[in-house]
């Protein structure tokens, strides 16, 4: 296996390389603990937590000591993984909802992944920071300003570092770009796009026993992410999933390090989709319980962003209807853009006039540094590699005890799009202004994320 | 020449099958009159009016009668289409910025086009309405909520029909989506994208004896549309153009029969576009007097719409930057969607899970009628053959008198996103309600618009 050989064999130092601490300016002198070995634990082990889980398990500078879940099974198929790789027993906290706490209170640890369902992200990351624990967390929208607000407050009143745990940061094509926009490629930038656009509905209902389709059954009686997150879709009209579009756009724009989003208006669609998969889903029909039900979300939500420096942002949730994935990404500057729902690039005086360009042969050669070294070793992990990036970037970081390259500030601020999403909608699409996380820091930070060396 | 052949050969009265005047209900009593040849007189006869000129030309059923323009070189050049196409001479008004209130004191004319800069474009159309004509006029985004109140009150008043030139509508590939639209394929619409996104910077700059490109002049030292519609993005912030993509989306959406827009928010991205031409041109550079021009239009500006019946509509107008040219179609329900970016369709059940289809096979199967019967016809007309079907559409409401396929009150709601727009931005991306210029009659009135027979 690729990525157990080049964990064993390489230079763990070397691979510091991405780590990149983009300057957060806050007292950490009580906090310059530094680690070779990682004692980590995860606080959820669903689908997701043990993603993370098996990669850290691959790591010879990882001990997994503990995992946390009120899952009887989720507990189960995580113990098999730490099996599998020969790293004996774990420590299990559960039990309740909040045996997380007990976890927490293991001085051993270092380092903590939580990847719980959203409404638990933010109580149990102020939770992890306050027990001194680099943190890190899945992403989801907040629920409320305040809330983002609080993780920042935590971070700056404990020293602990928290890691956002964005993948899409680490695809691929995206490093790509980042590289191109930073060599010019595109010009100043102007105008960028991107979303959340999932056919999601097999997720949002199952049959109870499978995580993805086969019944139209959600919250209790549903399996996994629709006993969760399917509620959302109920009551909530914003959009509720803005991170691994605006994740990307944002290290582009240097958001926080130079720049910062003024204030965004969204709009939502009706809401029709996820009636119409009730009714017409064979385990489904009018006479469905659910057939009645009156979804809040809109199908497709719409938010347009301003930054300070003047560049638009347009951002598509678009999870209730049949459709291909697509992140919907657009970087356009004075130069030229890329677009990746056609895979096309156009760059003034490189193209013939006027006409796309496959953005094959500029994807190869904007490679990113980390990609091209790693490729072999990325490969097989989850959403084609670039969780492996991610993790191994968690722990650089976790074991310097650095800042979050994926920090608390991008945190709060990305995740805030939801709630201003939210009240926007509700007011007739009345524009929202952006809180500064970062209280003026933005004007001296400077982005770090990712450079080449 | 096919055209002509067929103009000359086949039946005019078999092609009203496309005239499908949508019921507007004002009082018509006294404007009953009919032809079976239409005089015809032209005001503007510039690069746009000589298209519409030379396909009036070719028409047995149409008799051009006069021409006004302010430039002589456009007078003869539009002087030479005649003699070529044997039409003998033509009346020619000209020598003052009015001259054409002259043209329109002719009783023999039953209609006019108008193709003027964006300027003249109401107060022409109000002219040519109170003088009792048929009046055909080019697209523009309005100026002021007022001046599209005017054309729907002369429209009221006089009982002289107004048709909005906006040949989009006609495109092939549209006609089909809104048959795949009428015959159910994408289900509810939900979401709507369009725009007009066209480098015209070359159009916006010359050198004062070519249309396109050539030089960094424009207003006085400018040729042809960069004399006047230059001076638009100088001066002006908001969406300037919104027809093209609007059009053929409210077509679909049944706005004005049955639906409407309720409001919208537009996002302007900063301006630089326009400088970076200036000064990277060979025949600008930072001396150039341009090079210190602040231009006011963003270069790409985003509006979001929200009609009654729940559908969402994001418009993008982007025309200063190097870019292949795309109106960015995307036609969204709840069974699938089609975008002309990528040029693909899905749609639940017929698509193989989750992938894009090509969009081709779909636009052959549900091409329109008109264009599978009279593709031939077409063929060498203007903008990919959709100004024959636009002129044809014209002259055959215009030969019955009878209300015009894309009315007066399309006319007012679509021109009226230009002010909106700019209000909007203004002030931070509040939304701005859309007037209903219909009065309540949407409530009645039905879509006709190309409706199959």
């Amino acid at each position: 296996m690729n990525r157990r050989n080049f964990i064993k064999n390489s230079s763990l130092a070397s691979l510091g390389m991405l780590s990149t601490r983009a300057g957060s300016q806050e007292k950490q002198s009580e906090n310059t603990k530094r680690t070779d070995k990682l004692n980590i634990g995860f606080i959820g082990v669903g689908l997701r937590g043990r993603d993370h889980l098996e990669l850290a398990l691959l790591r010879p500078d990882c001990n997994v000591s503990a995992i946390c879940d009120t899952d009887p099974l989720s507990i189960k198929e995580a113990q098999k993984l730490a099996e599998k790789a020969g790293k004996g027993e774990l420590k299990v906290f559960t039990g309740e909802d909040r045996a997380y706490l007990k976890m927490l209170e293991m001085k051993s640890l270092d380092a903590v992944i939580i990847a719980t369902p959203w409404l638990w992200h933010t109580e149990m990351a102020i939770a992890a920071m306050k027990a001194g624990k680099y943190t890190g967390v899945e992403v989801s929208g907040g629920f409320s300003l305040d809330e983002c607000w609080q993780l920042v407050n935590t971070h700056e009143a404990t020293g602990s570092h928290l890691f956002f745990l964005e993948n899409v940061c680490y695809r691929r094509d995206i490093m790509a770009v980042l590289n191109m926009v930073r060599k010019d490629l595109f010009g100043e930038l102007i105008h960028m796009e991107c979303g959340y656009q999932h056919d999601l509905r097999n997720v949002k209902f199952n049959d109870g026993k499978q995580p993805y389709g086969g019944g139209v059954e959600f919250g209790e009686k549903g399996f996994s992410e629709a006993k969760w997150r399917t509620t959302q879709s109920l009551n909530r009209n914003g959009d509720l999933y803005p991170t691994h579009g605006i994740g990307p756009v944002s290290k582009m724009l240097n958001i926080n390090s130079g720049n910062r989003f003024l204030y965004l208006t969204s709009t939502a669609s009706k809401a029709k989709g996820l009636h119409e998969y009730i009714v017409n889903h064979p385990q489904g029909g009018n006479s469905h319980p659910n057939a009645t039900i009156e979804w809040k979300l809109g199908d497709v939500v719409t938010s347009v962003l301003k930054t300070i420096n003047g560049e638009s942002i347009v951002i598509t949730h678009d999870t209730n209807l049949p459709r291909p994935y697509s992140l919907g990404f657009r970087v356009q500057g004075t130069k030229g853009l890329w677009m990746d729902v056609n895979s096309s690039i156009y760059t003034e005086g490189l193209n013939d006039k006027h006409k796309w360009q496959p953005a094959k042969e500029f994807l190869e050669k904007y490679d990113h540094q980390l990609w091209k070294k790693y490729e072999n070793d990325a490969r097989g992990a989850g959403h084609g590699g670039m969780d492996f990036f991610l993790l191994h970037e968690f722990v650089e970081c976790a074991k310097a005890n650095a800042s979050a390259s994926i920090d608390v500030y991008d945190a709060a601020t990305w995740m805030a799009i939801t709630p201003l999403s939210e009240q926007s909608i509700a007011t007739g699409s009345m524009p929202q202004p952006f809180p500064d996380f970062t209280r003026g820091r933005w004007t001296e930070r400077t982005n770090g994320f990712a450079v080449e060396q």
